[in-house]
């Protein structure tokens, strides 16, 4: 990927940030690049995942989904940093095979695509590190029942992505299913170039080779300098617009194929550095779409947001057609490729010309090589904000207590959350 | 829907709002409810939104609708409000006809619309006020071409909801389209519960009458009192939120039928709110899912956050297979519904146990009366916070800019904003 920071500069933009201001700043880049790189080096925990592209291995992971690449249809069940690398992947590239991710435990909605999918046809992709994730777990057991009623013999048709132990690799042990291991000190979030991410790729027919390719080719850019980065170009640039008041960042990709992109840099921004009072908060978004939407505030509302474009160079085009309708003919001598380039220009100069800072993050096109460049990047800029932050990126401790509480609720321990939860403040207003 | 402020008080969260300050903010609540509700009698420029429940003819919607009353898939050709309410009412509702929202112009997410919807069978519905918008005009001169390509009379299965003047009212006239009209001083999205919602619903069976019903119902509890209205405590207590410091307001339904609801949310509080340096930001989320990606950042990031849960009493059930798995054994004395319902508890209650602030709206079920409810209930809402913030909560004037760009730089006209585009500050940093 290559990022643009002109537009957060403050020549430009409030909050901005000066040249000056970058160049200090790169001072504590070159500090943190060294932590990082020592990270690395000793595979600490979390540090391990940007180390992904030489460590994981294709080859393995195209040898155990081999018994399911046939599938018309792939049921991944996971949640959080278990489903959105691989939807991320998946959902950008075309594919014969059909994807769906369960997760969620919406009944209507679970029951909805089991009623919908040819389950004679259908792979499923369970992945879990722990493998005792509530909605996963749950999720699969019901899944499973669905494959047992419809005729289908779910362990001719499932792989499985957890950890070393646990209740997942105990299944994988009795039923001799295809496996893949969660890497240690990889967290969820930053697994997409692991099995966790590439198991539905592999299954979709995309080349795994290339993902790992882009992602490397971003590793080669790791360097002391945000100048000569883009990665930490972009994770520099946005912790100095949050210090100066840019508490939002709106990712705003224009490219449907793009879209689960932003949930999962969601995903990735918000449970990194959301922690200690700190972080920005992402927040998800769509060009055009969302023009028609979001615009209006990131435009005049409060001076507190940075909006990441995502774009791409080059894609599939095709022409609109002319018109004698006068106030519309110029949209004929367009294609709508063209519409959304100028959109995208107008809409990125529009916030310019308002004083709010945005940053361009661009892909040469939607493919494997170039995702795997943005998924990569994207998380080294993470990492890179987590250091200057001084928080700890690969811990999510706030979530533990909604964990205990969810289980205490249902019978399955005594929890002192789950007593919590009765106590609740009221102020009631009824229709 | 029924609003439970409880946990948004200062006795729970900080930011939080005190009873007495409530208590105080209620008699600025009866002096906007004055202006409200003479704006309404007044039929003012959008206003006029919330006499719709009065003003909306079901019958001369279905009339409408007769022609292509029988189609297998609808494609709606919109976007912003003049597709965000339409697709909140027919994502959260069953129907035996596929709908598709063409609301982006991206070359090859249209292309495959196109090349996979039966367009034979297919139907045409065309949103636009001004009979002007550069995406939908697009989109509608790219469908028509690729029905005539398909041999498929487009005239014969085109309904246009437009202005009474402009391109679509034009070739309304001239093909004879069955057409219906943007009802005056209404902006877009405030508009769902008018035609430019509701015919979408129409072709999919909706009951027209049990949606505008609900909008009535929640209609009624518009008094000068947020104690006794949740659509005033609910915009009462969000603008008391953002005053003390949460500028960001993330909705999270717990039922995947609703997601779509938090798209239009957002539209809804963005336009409308964000302006002069003022307004908070919506941010679209979805329990459980999001727990697994946010709830790091809500519970323990910046203090900067209301989070609105959108729940529901009732719904479709479906129950988790037992298990041998010691681990996992209290999964399955339990239903999905079951677990979603303590996730969310828990996850209500974890957020309280930090001391962050939240509201609970809660529907009694997702039908066409409750979805009636909570779109006029959000509206209302939204309206008041406009009165409190002092906003002019129904134009959106800084879209404009970008606009004329996008104009500019397709040849439409000379307009200096185009110029504009070129003159950008680059700071790009390379792979």
């Amino acid at each position: 990927m290559h990022v643009d920071i002109g537009n957060a500069l403050s020549s430009v933009a409030s909050p901005g940030v000066s040249r000056d201001s970058l160049e200090r700043l790169d001072e504590q880049v070159a500090t943190a690049h060294e932590r990082i790189e020592t990270g690395m080096a000793n595979a600490d925990h979390g540090y391990e995942a940007l180390n992904l592209p030489e460590r994981t291995d294709p080859d393995e992971i195209r040898a155990a989904v081999e018994p399911i690449a046939d599938a018309e249809a792939l049921l991944t069940i996971g949640i959080g940093g278990s489903s959105l690398g691989a939807a991320t992947i998946t959902n950008a590239l075309e594919s014969d095979t059909e994807t769906v991710f369960l997760d969620n435990v919406d009944p209507a909605w679970v029951s909805n695509h089991l009623e919908r999918l040819p389950l004679a046809e259908t792979a499923i992709n369970v992945v879990s590190r722990s493998g005792t994730t509530a909605e996963t777990l749950a999720n699969f057991l019901v899944v499973r029942v669905a494959f047992e009623s419809a005729g289908v013999d779910w362990t001719e048709r499932t792989i499985v992505t957890t950890g070393d132990s646990g209740p997942l690799r105990d299944l994988v042990e009795r039923h001799g299913l295809p496996s893949l291991l969660v890497p240690d000190g990889v967290p969820g979030r930053f697994s997409a170039l692991s099995a966790v991410g590439m198991v539905a790729a592999a299954v979709c027919g995309h080349d795994l080779e290339a993902l790992l390719a882009g992602a490397a080719a971003e590793r080669e850019t790791l360097t002391g300098s945000l100048f000569d980065c883009p990665a930490y170009a972009y994770g520099a640039t946005t912790y100095a617009l949050d210090q100066r008041g840019a508490g939002v960042n709106a990712i705003m990709p224009y490219a449907e194929s793009l879209e689960t992109s932003a949930e999962w840099f969601a995903q990735l921004w918000a449970e990194s550095l959301g922690k200690d009072d700190l972080g920005q908060t992402p927040v998800r978004a769509l060009g055009v779409t969302d023009q028609h939407s979001q615009l209006q505030l990131y435009r005049a509302g409060p001076r507190d947001k940075l909006v990441t474009f995502v774009t791409t160079e080059e894609s599939a085009d095709r022409p609109i057609p002319t018109t004698d309708v006068e106030d519309l003919a110029y949209l004929g001598d367009a294609t709508l490729g063209e519409l959304l380039a100028a959109e995208f220009e107008a809409t990125e100069a529009s916030l310019a010309a308002a004083g709010r800072p945005n940053v361009r993050v661009e892909l040469e096109r939607v493919d494997e090589y170039e995702l795997g460049g943005l998924l990569y990047g994207m998380e080294a800029a993470c990492v890179l904000a987590g250091e200057l932050y001084g928080v700890n990126t690969f811990e999510q401790p706030a979530v533990e207590w909604a964990k205990k509480a969810t289980r205490g609720l249902l019978g399955g321990g005594d929890f002192e959350e789950a007593a919590a939860v009765a106590e609740k403040t009221e102020l009631r207003v009824e229709r």
